[in-house]
């Protein structure tokens, strides 16, 4: 099996990307100085997110197609936590010069699976391969509002409801299976394990919660508490979140908890990386089937509160890596 | 002087972020899930490339405004080849964690200095900052084609022009330069390392060509007779260059030539990261000044010749690294 360094940067792009669509939106694609896209509405969404092996993933967790496929569902949730839809992505790529073909294949793979999947029509309009001694994929996604208002995180208002849509700690507890020492773990939660390394975030919701007058929006990609946060903060409201609305989230990760002789509530609390949509809607707002209510947006300073009792938050900081 | 690491993510970035300006294409900037860009034509235009340390960068030849500044210009040049205009940029960085907080800031004044100066109005509308055992920097970028078509490579006709925008050879000379191990040679001849470190390639002539009927156009990144090559395969057709027209190229690079015991002719016609534009124009065009003609597009099987004798091309490969 050739290696990348073998095949060097044009040939080994033209066997991986041969069996890539382009987005619908796309005029020009992939291959020449820069793609062409439309904006139908006048506007685009823009959103970039980097994974840093060692930090963000680890290649003996990871294959080249979950890799591709994380890389894009991790940024396509930033695109509907913005109450868009996807349109597209380019992909810078670094990896080891020794890698051989089948793996880069395999990650495109990976990127057009979800790009197709999570939001069709949607799809890889360029990108960048090279080599270096730490692997990292960088994406940076488009979306198109479809004439709606952007959906963002400081317009949450007092009275409205917190909804989560989509998993909340699954991707912990996945994370928790897979490092631990005993690999028959991992084996037995695979559902778990699945949603760290390949997420599937519900990015339909997106545009369904801007068209359901959500008020604001984001995407729970560093933890619950972190990231509930941040919506407190930027939009200068408190936030309580009620915890008997998390018992079902938590239910089931009982058995892989016990298991492992671990807690769900932490996973569910401050686990990142579900990338599910974290959203408040006011009281009379028809909210579209697949959002959960988990609390309240109350008047104050920005505090997060559980059961009204203070909590600190335990997320995920990409400089420090805790 | 604080490290990254000991402030995380989101000190940092507030402290770094400061002084940034706001593309005036930015409807929402940095800050939520994803930015909102303007797109008045109905599309806009979409390019990334990365730089890794010790393959396209080093620490010890750059400094932290240089990087910012070059990330910017080299993107940018990849919008001007299509015939647009740059508005913003996304850029995801990766350094270590003892990265000190004035690093950063003088990173994102090189971003913000390249953006105002070589396309006034544009600006980074988002990014990314994590920390890595080897640096990196992914940028992409993004433009607007004022109501013009796209300028791809693919059609260069029989007959044109070929034209070169922007210096060709200084960025190579300026590198061979910096390589030499008495530093006194980088020191008397800091105009060339200057364009190898933060390169000013002619953005705004890029919608000029467009505007005054270029056939087809693409950035100079990887060394003239790589691009000219891609050119001639992209459209289908010969390109010769003229050796005689590339005597003023590699006039201003003599002495530092011989300062060093090298030779201009493999700067001018190898060299790459000048990032100036190569566009073939038809022969009853009003070709904007600032525009030099370097040879002609013939008929033919995408051979490049220089006076006619067939050259092989010799430029940057980013998977092999030569």
């Amino acid at each position: 099996m050739p290696t990348i360094f073998e095949l060097g940067e044009k040939e080994s792009l033209k066997r991986a990307l041969a069996p890539l669509k382009a987005s619908e939106f796309a005029i020009i694609g992939s291959g020449d100085d820069a793609a062409v896209m439309k904006a139908p509405g006048g506007n685009y969404l823009v959103s970039t997110d980097t994974m840093i092996e060692n930090h963000d993933f680890r290649f003996d967790f990871s294959s080249a197609f979950d890799l591709g496929w994380k890389a894009i569902a991790s940024n396509y949730s930033d695109i509907a936590a913005m109450g868009g839809i996807p349109t597209g992505a380019v992909v810078a790529l670094s990896v080891r010069s020794e890698t051989e073909i089948d793996w880069l294949t395999e990650f495109v793979r990976g990127l057009q699976q979800a790009s197709e999947t999570l939001a069709p029509g949607s799809g890889i309009v360029g990108g960048d391969l090279a080599t270096s001694e730490q692997g990292f994929i960088s994406v940076t996604a488009f979306g198109d509002l479809d004439g709606l208002r952007p959906l963002v995180r400081s317009s949450a208002q007092p009275g409205d409801g917190l909804f989560v849509g989509g998993t909340l700690g699954k991707a912990a507890a996945g994370l928790a299976l897979l490092q631990h020492p005993d690999p028959q773990y991992a084996r037995s939660y695979d559902e778990l394990v699945n949603i760290q390394l390949r997420p599937t975030p519900p990015i339909e919701l997106g545009k369904l919660a801007n068209e359901q007058g959500a008020t604001s929006m984001m995407d729970i990609s560093d933890g619950l508490s972190t990231d509930a946060k941040r919506l407190a903060e930027a939009s200068g409201v408190n936030i309580n979140i009620e915890s008997s609305s998390l018992l079902g989230f938590q239910a089931v990760l009982e058995q892989a908890a016990l298991s492992i002789e671990a807690s769900t509530l932490p996973w569910v609390l401050h686990g990142g990386e579900d990338h599910s949509l974290l959203a408040t809607f006011p009281p009379d707002a028809q909210v579209p089937k697949g959002f959960k209510r988990i609390g309240s947006v109350l008047q104050g300073d920005a505090e997060l509160t559980l059961d009204g009792e203070l909590i600190q938050p335990q997320g995920w900081d990409s400089v420090t890596g805790d």
